[in-house]
């Protein structure tokens, strides 16, 4: 390793001179400078700067996993960079608190010099979403438009080339479709499972139909609930059913890659599913920090300015709050959950399974 | 100050014999003695342990509250209270990353042998809920229900008789719509706000129609929302508007109360308005930590069961996100901010409401 | 309010193009580029910008207290003002788990083209200790030094200004001690007290010599340390050993300034001790939230180099954990608590006290 | 899977009679009813639950090691523990700031009731301590003659008999000793890391000589603390020296562990290296949140008594203070950053250790 031959000034290496000389206030400009304003600029760039670095980490990933034969053991520094990414979703969610030390009326105080500036102009969350796998289809009008209408004909097409590209969820997806482990000994296996599922399946209704707390109404509600968990473990064995209900946006992942994923959480204690699982739980709370970032986030806006119209123009949290559940990429990682069994009711995992990947102690 | 004669043994005063005895797994009385049910445990008797300390100090507050005239002074104390249980409030959420160390499959180890117990049977947090405020009317079927279905006759009788007194929401309204602030120079002063808020709306809809950045679509969106918005206005000044915008559950808020609290958020730095500042900011703040709560514990079950049934037989996470934002108490609090003037389009305030406590330097 | 006459668009409003294009790498100019060497940069350019936030707010109280007459109302927005540097502090506390993220091997793989550069030379913070009260005295040896071998002239000019300027501390305490409710039937008062801390005292020799638990040794301990919290106390009634205390180190606020701290903890529910008490509660929070930064940061040092010299060619953690404990600034709020009397034991608050600032509820 | 044949309710499941019957307040004995009492009782209570989960995973981790040949992929499950102990210590550290909402006047409306109670008591904790690994000997005196003077016999004669047992110290050291890695090739491997450390050594030594921003003074302890490292370097290769230091207190861990974790954290990329280097990573969290934990709850005391004794009649701070870095367990783990080479400088790791267990893709 090679030594630096000029010496490195903290303030210089930083560039300290831009970071903190990028602070200009609006207010200022008009006269009325506030104090408040510098809060809020701060709190901005603070965010863009994690934005960055979140998608440091993230391009790194979708490298690795865009590999044509990504090696096993890249598995284990992409976890490793997703724990980091979390780091600092759990930081960012915490940051909302700070902006929160602004009272609304201080934020009255230099909001109205800011128009028609919006949060939906940071190009960096836009990429993170495209990136992870929102698509422009699972977005809500106002925000698909907002492609149009809010951002410079550059920033757009810098984000329509990147929603071409292969997203994290996109590349997931593949690899765990291309999983081996499924062409091996599967009829024996998933018949077992089906049969054990048949049986959970059957005890839940009977935990319904027994259930002398439960209301006639509220009891047809639980079955009809029940009828459409039935259904979806009836697809997990039909691809046609299966894909029928993907079309319908009950699932997003593909049939092999749910299958993959069901494989991975019933027997994570298996030493070849180890890193798999811990990449498929990281993802689960990727996605579970985000929806929390995007929940409170609402209520900030909420809290600040009421039913008020934001800077750019619209009300800001209703629509705020429709994004938190509809902009989740992993949401299958969760719902897997109703496919599992517990550990008593499963089949052996086979032994070309174990043995497909090599991976074994001699 | 008197000594106690006895001496006190750390373990026997926190009566640890109790506190550390009462772990029995379910699953060990079935033979299968499942390693994680110790968390499930001991996670929901930290809960409780918690929650009785937040009745603790809630009910202390509602004391202050009822008593015939509360002395001003003791808002300090209620305040110090308020922040005591923000705090505790900030761990409860935290605690959720705890619980979610549990992987859906260990759950599944102790599942079936707790049916059909359900969190819906704690009586300290419906207490919780109740004491805060919230209605019976508000809540959701399921939950409305609960109440005859889940709960021993004992348990639904305190609550019922809870339901009865009033709660922290109605004394605390009751307190608001008290300030004789709004007798006093009354008209001068809403004359002055009305013109100003007039102003402040109209700019507000010409910073609509002039965004070239909005569609026609979207513009009417939001002139429809910005009519919205100025009807609420006009009942600011209209008690029967009001009124009837509370019937159809658009404020919470008597119309004394909401006048009072605008003008407390209007003039925080006034001393007589800075402790009953720092209480609307408390109660802001514990109404959206507790509406995390609810959404991040929701989230959790999903990832838990996905839509399985819960042990109470319940698909548990689609009805507990309803009640994140049902369950709301001090909604109005966020929503005043919509009513809030810049503090340079602000009318000064009267003479006569500084003076009114005879709050003030010598 | 007027309008803005332009059109802002979100990432020139925050000047994007400045924050997100200052990362160089080191490593890159050194053609090995290290992927881990952004999260280094970015770590550094967040709390610098927090740093920014922090002294803006800082500057903006010491602006308040250095009018020739703050009015008394003023406090209320320093205290906001505060409470916003707790949250900030709160973050910055919890970021040191981002940068842990990085493994000591992964810093290694860029540290040596950092050589010489150092935290010693955040400007910023240095600005911030001494802001706060830091003065060059306290410093370790190794830390007065960095000035002169550390910095450029230009920086160290502008902090040895900073230095003769009043820092909050002196302000604080000045303020403090003007505060003349001492000049007011002091002698009965604090006749009172004395007396009643006489007791408390014999109580505690007596809770040590009769308790059983003590070895001999152990014993003697105790009523040596209890004799020199005599010693602490028999100063407060008598300036000449106050301030001989004083000059050894054991108390840095001024005699005046001590006792009116001690009356506002001993009386916080009176209404004129309210804002007071919160301004030196908030003080100690941040005097608190500051040292566990150092100190874990010192941790995180440890763990990234063992006993490695840093990049400032220091051996980095012994250093930081020296200034845990010796750049503490408001240390005298937390040992005030030794004085502190049991409601019961004291005396009456004295009317004129009372009355004094004519603070009152007519 | 069995279901349960008698329905569970709640409050019976979780035993919150006892639970929530368990705070009697010695105020309230003795006449003197103080409200915030509760919160001490409760946060002590809640603590003693974490602790009690805490061991519960601590004891399941210590049983795993100690089979008479560990299983390597029960690792896996022991990783996954340690996790949930981090997250749980996040929890507890943070669980300070709901204790410190109690003023120091408020706790010493209670405080002479509860001598000689003190937290010296908390068996749970020194269980905790001494499953760990602390040993009675790195005890400070005053702690080390608690074990005599605060605990019954009983009590007593438990944690001296656990004392006997092996620690989870003591059990992590011998499987790292046990790794065969080193018998094979050792060599050459050592031979080349040997003198790769001499280079680094050399960069260092000339990092500090050059550096012209040191006094002479800076640059002589400098370069004493780096003979310092160099001796230790030296040790790494010297089975004899090493043991001389650790007798010292040097170092805790034995020559052969101490290797074994130094190879792991320079190849934590080896899939055969990666749950090992996790392994390690949890238990350098668990020390690092434990000692921020101490450090935190000085503070606490301190800022709740100042000087005054504690409850217990101890002088608390300044002992707790001390034993935040005399208490550690895995400081090693810290300090073998030292040890660590850059990527580029390390020797290929010998392909016998790469195939030695025998974790390979076929």
């Amino acid at each position: 390793m090679k030594r630096n031959d000029t010496p490195v000034y903290y303030g210089d290496y930083l560039q300290l001179d831009k970071i903190l000389g990028a602070q200009a206030f609006q207010s200022e400009k008009y006269g009325e400078p506030a104090h408040d304003e510098m809060l809020f600029i701060i709190v901005h760039q603070v965010y863009e700067l994690w934005f960055k670095q979140v998608l440091h980490e993230l391009n790194a990933i979708i490298d690795t996993f865009s590999q044509e034969r990504m090696p096993d053991d890249e598995l284990i520094g992409v976890v490793h960079r997703l724990h980091r990414i979390i780091q600092i979703q759990q930081l960012m969610n915490d940051q909302i608190s700070v902006m929160e030390t602004m009272t609304p009326q201080q934020f009255l105080s230099f909001r109205d010099y800011l128009v028609p500036a919006s949060g939906f102009q940071s190009i960096q969350f836009k990429r993170l979403e495209i990136s992870l796998g929102l698509k422009r289809e699972y977005r809500i009008d106002f925000d698909k438009q907002s492609f149009f209408n809010r951002l410079t004909d550059k920033d757009r097409e810098l984000l329509e080339a990147l929603e071409n590209k292969s997203s994290l969820f996109e590349l997931v997806d593949e690899w765990l479709a291309r999983m081996p482990l499924l062409e091996k000994d599967e009829f024996a296996f998933w018949q077992h499972y089906k049969s054990a599922a048949d049986d959970l399946l059957a005890s839940d209704k009977q935990t319904i139909t027994e259930n002398e707390t439960l209301s006639d109404k509220e009891k047809a509600q639980e079955l009809k609930d029940w009828q459409g968990t039935r259904e979806n473990f009836d697809a997990l064995f039909d691809k046609e059913k299966y894909e029928a209900l993907r079309q319908d946006g009950v699932f997003r992942l593909s049939h092999e890659a749910m299958l993959a994923t069901l494989f991975i959480k019933q027997y994570p204690e298996e030493p070849i599913f180890n890193v798999p699982f811990q990449l498929i739980t990281a993802l689960t709370e990727i996605d579970e920090k985000l929806t929390i970032w995007r929940y409170r986030h609402a209520m900030m806006v909420q809290r600040m300015l009421g039913t008020k119209i934001g800077t750019g123009g619209s009300s800001g949290h209703h629509y705020l709050k429709k994004t938190t559940e509809s902009n989740r990429i992993f949401v299958d990682f969760f719902n897997t959950a109703t496919f599992l069994l517990p550990k008593d009711m499963l089949p052996p995992l086979p032994e070309q399974v174990k043995h497909y990947f090599g991976f074994h102690y001699s």
